[in-house]
C-alpha cells in the first residue's frame, strides 16, 4: 500500500506531550489501526515521540466535538486533564470550533471547557474536575474509618500524616513543611503499595506556601515521579480546603509548571475547576 | 521580534535522532543564536526532542557541503558517524548535492560518505571511520605495556581480559561467551573511570557469534548505556581483526540496530569503513 501523508500537531500542557491528529472532517486513521498507529509514533528515539496520540473526532451526541485520547502503549484512555487542553487550544485556534465555552464529549462524559482569549489565541483553559469523595470506601481504603483526613498511617516505622481523596482516581496527600527534606523515591512507593490501599494510590507531598499557593511533587501510581499530574493537583486543593488550611481559589507549583484549581462546594461535597496553559510545539507531516 | 517559521526534518540512525536544518541556501539560525536554539528544541516533552541538530551549510573548502552537529547541551561536536548519516541522506534525497559519493566538510576534516540508492532513495550510507591506534600513550593507558592487547585488568576483585583501542576516542573491548551474563551497570562505571584510564574509556562487552557477526553492548564515556556506537562498533571490529578473531567485514548487532564494519589494512595499521541505514521520521514546521 501507498503510505499514506498525515498532518499532525505536537503540543504539550505542564511536559505532557501530545500529538494531535485532526480527524474533525475525514477519518485518516481507521479505528482498526489506532493501536498500532499511536503505539509507533509514540516511541520516543526512532518515531514522532510522545506520551499519547490525542484524535479530534466530529461529535456523536449533544457536544460541539469529540476527544479521543490514546496512551502511548496504543490503549484508549477516558480522560486526561492535561491533553483535554491541548485539544481545546487547537480545536479553537484551528477553527475548527470557534466557540470560548466548548462541550466537549468524552469516555468520561460530556465536560465543558472554558477558553481564555487573547487576540484569536487561546492562552489557558479551564475544564470541570467534577466532585471529589473522603469516603474511604470509595478511595478504596482497607480502614474501620468512615473517612481519612489528616490521620496516622505507618510506613515502614516512620508515622505519616495523610488525607485520601478520590477525584476519579485515587490520592494520598502529605502535607509537609519542606519539600525538599522529602525522600520522594524512598516514601513514594512504600505509600502507593501500602496494605491499606487494595488498588495502590497516588502519592502527593505538599507544601504550603500561603493559603493560595502551594508547591507539590507526585509519585505517579505505577509510573513513579511525574513532571505534573491534573487530578492530583486537583484533589490536593479539595483535601487542603477541606482540613481548611487553603482557601478556595490555589495556584499549584508542579515540576512541570503551574495550575489554577478553583473549588466549588454544593450539598456538603467540594469539587473544582483546573486551569492552565496549554503550548503548541509545531506541525510535522509524517509518511505513514 | 516577529517569531521565524523553521522548516526541519526529524531523522535516526540505530535510535541517536537528530533535527536537520537546511541552511545550504540561507542561514536562517545565526551563528550567535545556534546555542540556544539547540538545547531549548532538543529538550524532550518540552519541545522537538532529540539528541542533537544537525545544519546543512555551503562548503567552505573543497567539499561538496558542509556537516555541523550540535549536541543536546548546544556544545558544537566535531563529528557523529550516526549523523553524517541522516545528513547525506537528507542532502541526496532533497537534491542539495545529487552525487553517490559526497567530500563532507566536519570539524574533524574531510569525510568521503558513500549513499547506497534505490530508486532516487538512500538506503544506507557508508563512511570511512580513519585509521585505529592500538598504542597505549594514545589510548591513552597508564601502563608500561606499548599495547593492551588481551590483557588482564583487576577491576574491583575481578580479573578482566581487555584490549584497548583508540579510533579517534577510546574504547575498550571485551569479549565474552554470553552477553546476557554481563553486568552492564555494574562493571561498565568501574571499567569507564578505573585509574589504568586517565582521561576514562569508552566499554564494550562483545560476543562473537560467529567471524563476521558480532552483537555488544554499550557503556558510552560520561552517558551510560546507549542504544549505538558508531565508533564502539569500528573500534570493536578492529579489535577482533586484529586478534584473529573477526573477518575483514562483520555485522555488529546493537541495541539499536545494525552496522557493518569493513576494515582496512595500509602499512601495518588498521582502519574501517562503517556503513549502515539512518531515517526520514517526518518533516515539521517550528515557529521560533
Amino acid at each position: 500500500m501507498m503510505p499514506r501523508m498525515i498532518l499532525f500537531s505536537k503540543m504539550h500542557a505542564l511536559g505532557n506531550d501530545y500529538i494531535i491528529v485532526d480527524e474533525s472532517r475525514a477519518e485518516c486513521i481507521s479505528e482498526d489501526e489506532k493501536p498500532d498507529f499511536v503505539s509507533e509514533v509514540c516511541q520516543r528515539r526512532f518515531s514522532i515521540g510522545a506520551d499519547g496520540v490525542i484524535f479530534i473526532e466530529p461529535p456523536k451526541g449533544e457536544g460541539d466535538i469529540r476527544f479521543r485520547v490514546f496512551n502511548g502503549d496504543g490503549s484508549e484512555a477516558e480522560m486526561c486533564g492535561n491533553g483535554i487542553r491541548c485539544f481545546a487550544k487547537f480545536v479553537y485556534e484551528n477553527a475548527i470550533i470557534r466557540k470560548e465555552k466548548l462541550k466537549v464529549e468524552t469516555l468520561a462524559g460530556l465536560k465543558i471547557v472554558d477558553l481564555n482569549i487573547d487576540r484569536g489565541s487561546v492562552t489557558s483553559a479551564r475544564v470541570d474536575m467534577g466532585f471529589a469523595t473522603f469516603k474511604t470506601a470509595e478511595i478504596p481504603m482497607k480502614t474501620v474509618k468512615d473517612e481519612f483526613i489528616e490521620e496516622h498511617l505507618e510506613v515502614d516505622g516512620q508515622d505519616i500524616k495523610l488525607t485520601a481523596v478520590n477525584v476519579g482516581n485515587p490520592h494520598a496527600i502529605i502535607f509537609v513543611d519542606d519539600l525538599k527534606s522529602v525522600d520522594l523515591e524512598g516514601l513514594g512507593p512504600l505509600i502507593e503499595n501500602h496494605p491499606v490501599f487494595p488498588e495502590r494510590i497516588n502519592v502527593h507531598f505538599v507544601e504550603i506556601l500561603n493559603p493560595s499557593e502551594v508547591k507539590m511533587v507526585t509519585w505517579e501510581r505505577g509510573v513513579g515521579p511525574t513532571l505534573a499530574c491534573g487530578t492530583g493537583a486537583t484533589a490536593t486543593v479539595i483535601a487542603g480546603n477541606r482540613i481548611g488550611k487553603l482557601d478556595k481559589e490555589v495556584l499549584v507549583h508542579l515540576p512541570g509548571g503551574e495550575l489554577k484549581i478553583q473549588t466549588y462546594k454544593m450539598d456538603n461535597r467540594i469539587g473544582a475547576y483546573m486551569e492552565g496553559e496549554a503550548t503548541l510545539v509545531f506541525d510535522g507531516i509524517l509518511s505513514w
